[in-house]
């Protein structure tokens, strides 16, 4: 990886200049809108939806919100990762090319590293845990890189790491904790930004010809007066997605909140807030597999920033599940538990809807939402959407993780 | 519905007619590509694949082919229906319009009939089997039908639709059989031609500018020389858009196959065809549950007719579920089962594949797939790709069709 000491600052302008390194090796990836989702995120939640909450027995926010949805799942590789990953690679010198590359990592940024290392013609060397699942590995192997196995904790697969670098010169691209990456990662909000504005602009303007022909004056010039994105909100793991976003954005009066799931700990950045410390380390299985990691030291400086992130809001399995359920089957679009938080904030989270009515007036709010991936499978999601007795059963421990059942608790 | 003797004839002209009725009510839905689906296609299948068909043995076919993907599960109400149902509404007098229509339907024509109803202020009655699922009742009450509960065979639906006329008058949108249908559904024919023609003329200017960046000629205007689409596969339930493909595309040299299910039977198409004789009842559970119903009798004359319908194959389940694994986790599009077929059809069956390969030479073919629609639902798609373990116990009768496990199996 570029020595940091030598990376360009973490600012707008180093993200345009990622954007310009990075354009010709990533998707151009669509903004979509969708009529249903919006309508849903500006209706109240019902009262019942607040029991138990610090809202509950207060009148529901109404927003006005309309959503934009900035689709990283159809990415290279599926996943906003090969951002980050071509930035990387477009920043060492041809010397350092040669010396291929080394990352560990069993999800996206794998497979992201080992597609920009095969365009680049270069060597990489991925360390994936022995248990990955074997269509990740495969899905790796196929982009060419070279899989080595290590033990699953961050020291056997630090050592393996180390082994590779001492034996070939790789050099280490991490996942998230480097400006190279975070700048990458950032140049996602830069095309969010444009095409939101034309989107907006290409709907004012058929409005404005539609009130020709409905008799009425067309205003010229009306069409571009406004902001057209008013706020962002992004998935927060490691945080270099995040953080890249608010660098891209600082400057432009766009409000930029992080989402993360709140299982078993995995709202690190929401606590670490609150303590005002960054939190080190995080043991998590949530669904949204993209989130399990704490946030990165750099991606800590920016997002600790209220500034640069106005909040990080958290949300439940059940919600991200909800949200999951609403982006499939009213938007068909295919995604993965860790894209949808940021939609399942905006949807679910009082706290996050009522800053937003407050804030956005009458007007309403013209709000990105970042589909991050949708590296999934079907398998994993009928997981997840079972029927209520198979779950219950696997709860009582007469089926086994695996599905598989456990025959000595079957006959009781 | 209008009066079949009045209606406009089965040709391209009138689909261009039907399509400027209703353009304004429905989405231009998008056609997608994916490189990684095309690359499948164009690579021989393994000679494992072939075991046990009539190909066993032989080489492979080579086809080289382009898919271009028309997204009606993008279109309102998430699936084709909507053309039919708008047509079917634009073609009637306000006279008949006052009286309301009614139809007998579980799926997505009841929502389109619906949906188009309530476009025009009109009245729709829906009769649906009791057992009907909850969140389809919803669907349609939802588009503010009056739904109309039944028994499940054909005779109770046919008694209660006949009692809502008698009562109301209303007239009855049959969801196939019938012209003003198949002239709304294939206007998604005429779309697709022109998209496949603007896609590929863009890619055409982008390689001929590149041409030129990379210091060669680009010859003028041999951007439009060739024909754009070759071939057009649909699925075929009760035949009305596989017709209506058919009629929209007469004459233009494009030629249109049908794609069916084959489990317990779904195939009528190909056995009608086979025999001469349309198949008049069919009884399947096929997880296609689009396609469950038999072919028309207006449909059954142009399918019937080989200068339309070049021909019509069918695959399995297994075949189904690859292809919409792929689709979803490859692609990222949500699909229902029904959606799929076509994709099948060109990956799977290796008669089609030889004669793609035979006919279409060292240029390939461009060939759009419909993909029908979307309305499927993460909880069916988890019975569907549930783990083996617990299929194989669905199928020895340990856990009962609904997932409740039948509980005097389970000591032994």
């Amino acid at each position: 990886m570029a020595d940091i000491s030598k990376c360009p600052p973490l600012s707008r302008s180093s993200v345009q200049a990622a954007h310009n390194l990075i354009r010709s090796n990533i998707h151009l990836t669509p903004v979509l809108t969708c009529q249903t989702l919006t309508d849903i995120a500006s209706t109240p939640q019902s009262p019942e939806a607040l029991k138990g909450t610090e809202y509950e027995g207060k009148e529901p926010a109404r927003p006005k919100i309309n959503l934009f949805f900035k689709c990283e799942n159809l990415q290279k590789i599926g996943a906003f990762k090969a951002r980050g990953a071509f930035h990387a690679l477009a920043r060492l010198t041809d010397e350092e090319l040669e010396r291929g590359v080394v990352t560990h990592s069993s999800g996206n940024h794998a497979q992201a590293l080992a597609l920009a290392a095969r365009t680049r013609g270069v060597k990489a060397h991925i360390v994936m845990p022995t248990i990955s699942t074997p269509s990740k590995i495969a899905g790796t192997k196929s982009y060419g890189a070279d899989v080595i196995f290590s033990g699953s904790t961050s020291t056997e697969r630090e050592a393996v790491v180390a082994d590779v670098i001492a034996r070939t010169g790789a050099i280490l691209v991490p996942p998230y904790d480097h400006p190279d990456i975070i700048l990458g990662q950032g140049t996602m909000a830069l095309e969010l930004e444009t095409q939101v504005e034309d989107l907006i602009a290409r709907n004012s303007e058929l409005g404005a010809r539609q009130r020709i022909v409905n008799g009425a004056k067309a205003r010229n010039g009306d069409v571009r007066h406004k902001q057209a994105l008013h706020a962002v909100i992004a998935p927060c793991g490691g945080g270099g997605m995040l953080s890249g976003i608010a660098i891209a954005l600082e400057g432009t009066g766009i409000t930029v909140f992080g989402a993360e799931p709140e299982f078993e700990g995995a709202d690190d950045a929401v606590r670490g807030l609150a303590a005002g410390k960054r939190v080190e380390s995080v043991k998590t299985l949530t669904i949204a597999d993209g989130l399990r990691t704490p946030v990165g030291e750099i991606p800590w400086t920016i997002i600790s920033d209220k500034k640069k992130v106005r909040g990080v809001y958290s949300v439940s399995e059940e919600q991200i599940k909800a949200a999951m359920k609403l982006v499939m089957e009213r938007m068909k679009v295919f995604v993965e538990p860790s894209a949808v938080v940021g939609l399942a904030v905006v949807l679910y989270d009082e706290g996050f809807r009522r800053l937003v009515e407050e804030e956005s007036g009458e007007e309403g709010w013209n709000i990105g939402v970042i589909f991050s991936g949708g590296n999934t499978t079907l398998e994993a999601i009928a997981k997840l959407f079972e029927a209520p007795e198979e779950k219950k059963e696997r709860a009582e421990g007469i089926l086994g993780k695996d599905g598989e059942r456990v025959a000595e608790n079957v006959a009781g």
